[in-house]
Parts: C-alpha cells; structure tokens; sequence
C-alpha cells in the first residue's frame, strides 16, 4: 500500500509535460518497478492526424520584483511556467505582464495548471493572493526553456499471456499533480506486478504510459495494425482521491469490461457513466476508427473535484486507502475477465443427479453449500453456450466467483465442457 | 399572432359539416392567405370502404313556440342542429318533440354538439336550461336543409421541396367550435406561410384541409399510389387551448417525426401518447395498410376538456398565446427534420486536431464555446453513418441546434460528409 | 368449492413418497373424479441421467419409552418416520438416539418433515417439546418398513383436443402435507373436470400426477420423443394457502403461458418472478436441453411460508376460498390460450365503414358499447398478422375477452381472418 504512495512521492516533483526529460525521468523511475520497453518518436512524425511537435524542456523561469526577490518561482512548484511556454528573457511592468498571469480567483490561495502545447506563447501561474500582493513593477521576467526537434517518449510493459491483449493505459503528461495522473500510474505499476505473480494468464497484458492525446494518438499510430489484438482495456486516472470510483462505459457501452467494471462495482459505492468523448485517452480509443472495448476507471472524475488541475492536486490529496481500493477492483475485473466464458451443459435434458457424483453436500445447512449447490444449478441451467458465467452470476445474483467455482466443480465432475463459441 | 385569431373569429359563425357550402366557404377564406387546390369529389364515389355521402346544406332551423318565438334557433348558432339533419316541417307537442332533443344535463348552460352522417335523421341541440323552460306545446318545428347528390369538397396547399413529402393534416368539417378545430386550421396557415419563406426546403410540405374520417379517408383514396412520398406528418387539431401540449405518437411509435417532436417538447411541459387507433384523422393515416408516419399534435387531447364538442368552444377558450406556442413548436419540429441527417467522420481514426483547423476557440471559457467543441466532439465520435444529429443531440443532451452547428463547421472543415445510406 | 377442500382432506392421512403404496392409493381416489392412466416403471431402469430407486413402503414405525409409550409415533403422523427409512429394531439411549432425531428448535410445536431418498439411512422427526420432555431412556426404536425392488407410480389424465398440449403437473410425493402439494392436486382435479365440459378445445390438455423430481424426470424420459408437443405448460403447487398467487416465469421468460398469467394476474394482488432453477418441477421441464414453456404457479411460493414442510401445513392450513381463486385464474388461463390467435385485417386501408355492417351501437352511450367499439379500432388497427389478441389487449390495456369479442365480430362481418402464422 504505502509503497503507491511513495511512488506518487517520488514522481511528484518532476516537470512531465507531453514531451522532455520530465517524462523520460518518470519512466526510468516506473522502471525500477516494472521493466518499460521505451519509444522515442521523432518531432515532425506524422501520427494519424497529428504530428509530433518540437520537445520542450526547462530548466528555470521566475519573475523577480525589484529587490531579486524571485515573487513566481519555478523552483518552488512547476505549475508556476504555462507548459511550453517559449523562453522569454524581459523587463516587464506589471500592466504589461498582466496578460501573461492566470490566477484563480475563486481560489485565491491555489495555483492553476496551464499549457500551451500547440499555440507558441508563455505564461506564468500563480495564486491570486499573490497577484494581489504585487506592486506596479517593473519586474525581470524569465523563462529559461527550449522548444526544439527532439522526440515523443512513451514507455510500455507487457506481460504475455494468450493472444489477445488487455490494455491498460495511464497519461503521464501532467507536472506536479498528484491524484491527475501519479496516482493512475501508481496504480497500474502495482496491477502489474500483482499480474505478473498470477500462475496462469489467460490474457496478455499491456500497460501503456504515455502523455495524454498525443501520446495515446501516437501509440495508436504505431499499433494499428495489431490493435484489433486488444479484447479489453481502461484507461486508468484520477485513481487515488477519497471520492467513490466511477466507471465510464466504452462508447460500445455494453462491451464484456463494461459489464465486469459494473459487476465488480455493485457492492460499492460507485458511479456508472455512458461513454462521453470527453476526458482522458478513451477519447482515442473509443474514435469511431478504432472503437476499443475501452473504458475509463477513475475515483472522481475528470474535473469534477475542486483541486482538479490545481497545486492543491499534491501528494497529501491522494490518500493509500483509496489507491488500494482502486487496486482492488482492477484486480477483480481481472479476476472476472481472467475466468469468464461460456459453457455447455452435457446432461442438459432433465437435472443431473449431483448427489450420486458427490456435488451436494450431504448434510447441508451451511449458507456456502447452500450457495455452492445454487451456483451448481444456475450453471447447469443456463449452460447452453448462450450464457457466460457472468451472465449466470447477474441472472442470479450470486457471486461470480461461486458461480465460477460450481463451473469448475461441473467441469470436473465431467457435466458441463468449455463452450467453442 | 393576432392574425391566427382573427382567422378564428372569421371562420367562427360558419355551419360547417362533411359536406357542403360551409366548407367550401371556409376553404376560400384559408386561400386568401395560402392558395388552395380544391378538389370536389361526387356522392356514390367509392373511396376504399366508403362512398361519398350526399352533400348536405341548411338555410334556417328552429323551434317555435305559440307566441311565435324562436325557443331554439339556428340562426343564433349552427349548433343548435344535429347535423346531416333531414328536412322536417311539422307541429309537434313537447311531449312529441322530446326525443329528437339534445341536452348536456351536467353542463345545463351549455349546447352540444351533434351529428348523425349516416343513418338519416333530424334533432336539435339546446341547453338543459333552455329545455327546463319549454312548456308542454305545440310547437313548430322546422328544419330547411338539403340532402342531395352533390359533392365531398377539400383543399390542399404544396410548397414545393424534394421529392419527399411532410404531410400536415387538418380536419375542417365542424360547425360553430373554435379549437376543435378552427385553432388547427390557423396554426397550419401560418406554419405554411412561414415556409414559404424559408430559403430552402429538403422535403415538399403538403398542407390537407378536409373533412375528418370520410375526407382523410378520400384524400389517400385518390392519392393511395403515391402516399409513399409521405416520410413524415402530423394531425393537427385543438391546437389553441390552454393547457399543455400533447403529441401522440404515429401507429409505428419511434418514427423520426415522433422523436423529433418529443424531442422539441422535451424543455416545455408536455404529454407525449402512444398510437391509439380513436382520435383525429391520424386514425386512417395509420391504418394498417397505409402506416404512415402520422403522428398528433394537440394541445389537450380529444375529449379532454370539459368545453369539448359543447357551445363553450367559442373563439375565447382559444388563446393567441397558445396557438402561437403551438406553432412555435410545430416551426423547431421542420428545423429538426429540415437539418437531421447521418454523418460519416472522415478522420475517424483518433480525433483529428481541431485546433490546427481554428475550431477550437483560442480562448475559451464562454459557455456557448464549451458547448460547440462539446458539440464538435460529440458528432466526430458518432459519425459513423448510423447515428443522425438527432441521434447526437439526444444521446450527449446537447441542443439540436449546437449539435447541427458543429456537424455544419466539421463538413466546412472537410471533417465530415453527408452518410449517403 | 368444498369438493377440493373434501379431496384435500382425505388424501391427507396417506404416507406418500417418491414410490410406493402410498402414491398408488392418492392416485386412486383421483382417478374417482377423472380418470388416471396408471404407469408403473420397474426399479433399477434408466430415466435420462436417473435410475428409479428401489421402492419404499412403511407399515409401522415408533419410539417407545420403558413403560411401553409411544413417545414417537407413525400411526399419530407419517411426518414422524424420515421418509425412505431402512428397517430398524433396536434399544437405544436417549444419547444414542439423538443423531437420529430431527426438530424445528424454532418452532418447538412443530414436526419437521424430511426425507432421505438416494442415502440408506432412517431417522425420526418430532416436535422441539417433545424431545424435551424425553429421558434419558433406554428406548424401544422400531421402523417396519421394506426398501426393494419395485415400481415408481404416476398418473395422467389427457383431455383430447388439437395436436399441441398444454401440460399441468402437480407432484403427489409428499405425504400429510395440504398445501404441499394436495391443494394442488386438488385443484388440478377441478380444473380438469371444467375443461372436460368445455365446448370446444383448441390444445389437448395432459395433467400429470407424478412424484417430484424424479418423476417428472421419469415422464420426460418417457415421453422424450413427443415433448414437443408441449407448447405451454404449468407446475401446480402451494395452490391452497391464504397468500397472493405468484406465477413464476417459465426458463425462456416471455413465452405465451409466461405472458398469459401475468395478464390474469394483473387485476389481483400477486407476484412475477423470474425463472429460477430452484423450486417444483419446472426445474425438470426447464432444463435446458427440453426448456419447455412451462412456468410454475402457486400461492405463497416454495419455502415461503413458516408452514412449509411441517407438521403445520395441515388441511386447516389450506382454504377453500383460496383453491377456488387459484382455480379461478387457471380457468381464466385457458380461456385466453384457447382463443389467443392473430388475425389480418382484410380491410387495411383507412377504417372500414363499421356503421354500414351494424358493428356500431347506433345509440352509443353504454360504457361497454364504448368499449366494444374501441376493442373493435384496435383489432382492426393491429391485425397486421403480427399482434395477437393478447399483444392487443396488453396495449389497449382492454380486457381480452372485450378483445376477442370484437374480433370475432369483425370475422363474422368478414373484415378480418385468421392469421395463417
């Protein structure tokens, strides 16, 4: 547990943006973890309808008052520099920097988060008390930053298993925010690992790093013609605020993750949203080329907390509890996509008799025999190749997992076989 | 606004019936604000299971009693007939009488309204009040009508479009009531002079001002071989009451003329029916055979008023106000069917960059800017040639209108074309 | 009405199980009011993953004090001896005993009912008081009963009509319980004599009396090769007790017989529930390699009463009133099968002229004429071949007798036919 949080600790201060050293540093870290294949795309590469823009790194910005004093830092937190904000190097009046500077003023202590990946332009961010407190000027204002042919970097780590692939997929473009995306990332590395000490994988799993839109388009760009392999996947952010999860459908909306997602979350508290282009990479995934059976697992949602895209976003915001819970369900959608299939009954006309084979318990009375045997009964019943064990266990409202286990006992005793279908 | 209830008023005193000189008076009145072809079709004319009654007009009715008064007279209101009543001259005792009078005993201010087309008779119509003062007789009764070969007489008004056609259907064949149906009547006239005023038109609007059942019934007779160019239509009638509207839905129930107007009332109070086969002439529009997409706009539905088929159905239970929200509802229901059509997402694989193409606003944060990339986004995802701007709008809860907007500026920007299917 | 109460009554006292003298005799007194065709299948054959076990009869059975009291006694309640109880005759201490003795702590009044069939044991049922009031002993324990080679018994009684069955099975394997299942039997018997005195009969109707379980699987082994000749079906059971009716759907849910009692009940307080493979022996009939039409109807359902498989569900427990409503709803079931069908307008085009046949009340003004009418519109609207007279009384919400009346009058009038489909 605490080491999710750690984690998050640890990637905290660097300045990620959609492309630099700050994500190439962030995934050297995730790889100390988890092994990354690393990709490094070229500035100007066409990516569907995109092209990878110029690289941009920092190394310094501030805009010092009169006495030196540095009254927006950078060093402090790197939300204070509008990301990709070209160098500058200026004496400027506080009228005449006034453009530059974004505050929230419904939020006067906090700090926004602002880029500028696509329009060349700069900026500083800082709190409106801040602002408040600053004198007519003149200020030396700086940012000490390059915008050159550099490279796209995203990282990827597979863990094999049968042919057909879940995808599992973070944005790692944001700076010093914690719970948009650390704690998405954090996450994921922990799934990984617990994945990879599971015995058998019916799935291969893939974890995809990447920064936000470009990131996932340029991943997309690269992969199409294996993205078919990909039978399920979700996008996995906001994953470590104290907010209840919330599961947003694929824009299939009825696809097998959706429905494990909405299983897996019925005894939660939760939210179930229908796909909305709007949001983080299920965007791209769920475009209507490629329509993945991809959904998005989040705490709140996208924009919907106070913090959201704000320094208050900080480490303290995101809690090991709720990283843990969020861990949880994934493991159990696993748990579920890993053992769902649809199975035939071989003595389908009329019960079997169980009692001869064994299958009731003899005395009974205990609540998980009683259970098992109605397990055993749904399964039998509904095993006609039509059914998964999911839909058996939503039909009848017991647990997957016994439903899975009367399967296996079934499978055993030699009543039911794997449908082909 | 004015002008639909001055077209009440005007058309208010005139003995209309399924036939006769009542109707054609009212139709050459409609045609000094839209031209009218006007069709005459002989009694004994077979039209599907029915024949052209013969045509009926009346020139004075009433009951004298001893002193010479009129008790009950025609010339007060039309009313005070029953229709389709044969010619009668006699002195009859009130005793004698009583039968063939017609009284609202729970509305006792009130005259009904009466008709007999098809089994030949004679009464009058009186308030409870009017019948309390009669004394024992005799009385002179007469009734000066005709009854004779003649002929079935209606209008229609075609503003020109496409190949496919908008029906709009409005039954003209009651007396002396004001919403049911001379409020119909003014909302079509004015909707039609509207359209006429529109730049373009994708479909042809075909305006039928008839008599109801037998004129409904003679209009697909005579056009059963084309009555296929009919993708949409709706009945029209009570259109000026105040209570709420009502749209009842077409026989098929999910037509796109029934989700288009459930979907203009969705912001208004409202009641939406499904098809029931008793009602306005949206009864032989969706018989069987024909099943046309004819669904019904009222206000409050057939019957449902405590004025309905009584005297009180005067030109002040209708107001301007309504009738004018009715055709404000009726103008957004051709806006929708006008604009709703299937996209197909040229760059469906990953969202394409709008902002490269300025369809992102620069700045930002005006609400309607947030709504029209919502818009954008929302017809890139679902342009997949299955899902219609109505589809869009329905699903992202967007206005049509924002919605139609954005697939405009996307087909602008070369992002989207028209689905051919 | 009383001769069910009377049928319930004498058919109490017998010792009933899955075989034996007790089920001869039960079907013996059925076959007094209807006559039973009587098939005996010999232990040790096959039926479809079963074989019939050997057959139990019991003459005697006791747990005697030292004064020679019987303290347990079969001759006071069958209940009391475990049903299919080896021979046993021994002298035991109260602590010896105890395995062997079953109660209902909760209900210290009550003598549970149990059973034993598919493993050689016995065992002795009573009520929580009296095995409080026993010593120490020694006692006297003797089960005269004879476990061997022999037949498994049922009955069925057919009622010949057209070529498709409508199947009633009712279970006869319980011994001194009313409700559980001798209301139903009760009731079946009833039924059938109704349906013998009915006219005309579209289905043939087959009521099988049969031990549960087993012998419902032993009929469907028997009579694998003409099962489908079942097109709608109902297990009769818990047919007497003073709850709501609940109608359990049959596997596939929303077939006919599913959707007939759910119309019948509609007017009633009562219970829908979905098809579960727990219960009576709808769990035989839905097995998915026959998943008949064949849904479940009782009052308080399986388990759901304290009552259940006591010594309290005794024939005060079961009201005349009750079977008879039972009755009632099985009565108005058939009424609807029998005359549900579709029909073709053959008059499509626009409203036939319903006054020139005399299919109009030419006065109006009785509700029911009113409804006639409206049953009459709605027929004719409808009958495209696709609705049946159920789809229409279902969205009419008219009942289906005023439905079917009108369609017969509409045939009689020549303007519909049956639907060849």
């Amino acid at each position: 547990m605490s080491d999710m949080h750690a984690l998050v600790r640890r990637l905290y201060p660097l300045c990620r943006s959609i492309t630099g050293d700050g994500v190439r540093r962030t995934l050297e870290i995730v790889s100390e973890s988890i092994p990354l294949e690393i990709s490094e795309v070229p500035t100007g590469t066409q990516v569907l309808d995109w092209t990878i823009p110029k690289e941009w790194n920092i190394r310094d910005a501030y805009i010092k008052d009169a006495s030196g004093a540095r009254v927006v830092d950078f060093a402090v937190s790197n939300l204070h520099v509008v990301g990709y904000s070209v160098p500058v190097s200026a004496t400027m009046t506080l009228d005449e920097l006034r453009p530059r500077l974004h505050t929230l003023p419904d939020q006067p202590d906090l700090v926004p988060y602002r880029t500028s990946y696509y329009a060349e332009t700069w900026g500083f961010c800082l709190s409106e008390n801040t602002l408040a407190g600053m004198g007519p000027g003149p200020y030396e204002v700086r940012v000490d930053s390059t915008l050159a042919d550099g490279h796209l970097t995203y990282g990827e780590h597979v863990i094999p298993g049968g042919e057909e692939e879940v995808l599992v997929s973070c944005h790692v473009c944001h700076p010093s925010l914690a719970n948009d995306n650390l704690a998405g990332v954090a996450v994921a590395v922990r799934l990984a690992q617990w994945l990879a000490g599971r015995k058998e994988r019916r799935y291969t799993y893939r974890f995809v790093f990447a920064p936000g839109t470009i990131g996932a388009i340029t991943w997309l760009a690269r992969n199409r013609d294996r993205v078919d392999r990909v039978r399920h996947g979700v996008v996995l952010a906001c994953a470590g605020d104290r907010g209840a999860l919330t599961y947003k459908r694929s824009r299939r909306g009825d696809t097998e993750i959706d429905r494990v997602f909405a299983h897996v979350l019925r005894d939660r508290e939760h939210t179930l949203l229908d796909f909305s282009p709007y949001g983080y990479d299920e965007r791209q995934y769920c475009s209507p080329g490629f329509d993945l059976a991809v959904g998005s697992l989040t705490r709140t949602p996208y924009g919907g907390y106070p913090e959201y895209h704000t320094s208050a976003d900080d480490p303290d915001f995101v809690s090991p509890e709720a990283m843990e819970d969020t861990l949880d369900v994934c493991r159990q959608a696993v748990e579920i996509l890993e053992r769902n299939r649809a199975y035939v009954n071989l003595s389908p006309y009329g019960e079997p008799q169980l009692g001869r084979r064994g299958l009731y318990g003899s005395l009974g009375g205990r609540s998980d025999t009683k259970q098992a045997q109605m397990a055993m009964l749904w399964v039998l019943n509904l095993s006609d190749g039509l059914h998964t064990l999911l839909d058996i266990s939503e039909r009848s409202t017991l647990p997957f997992a016994a439903v899975a286990e009367a399967a296996r006992a079934l499978h055993d005793a030699g009543l039911v076989k794997e449908s082909a279908g």
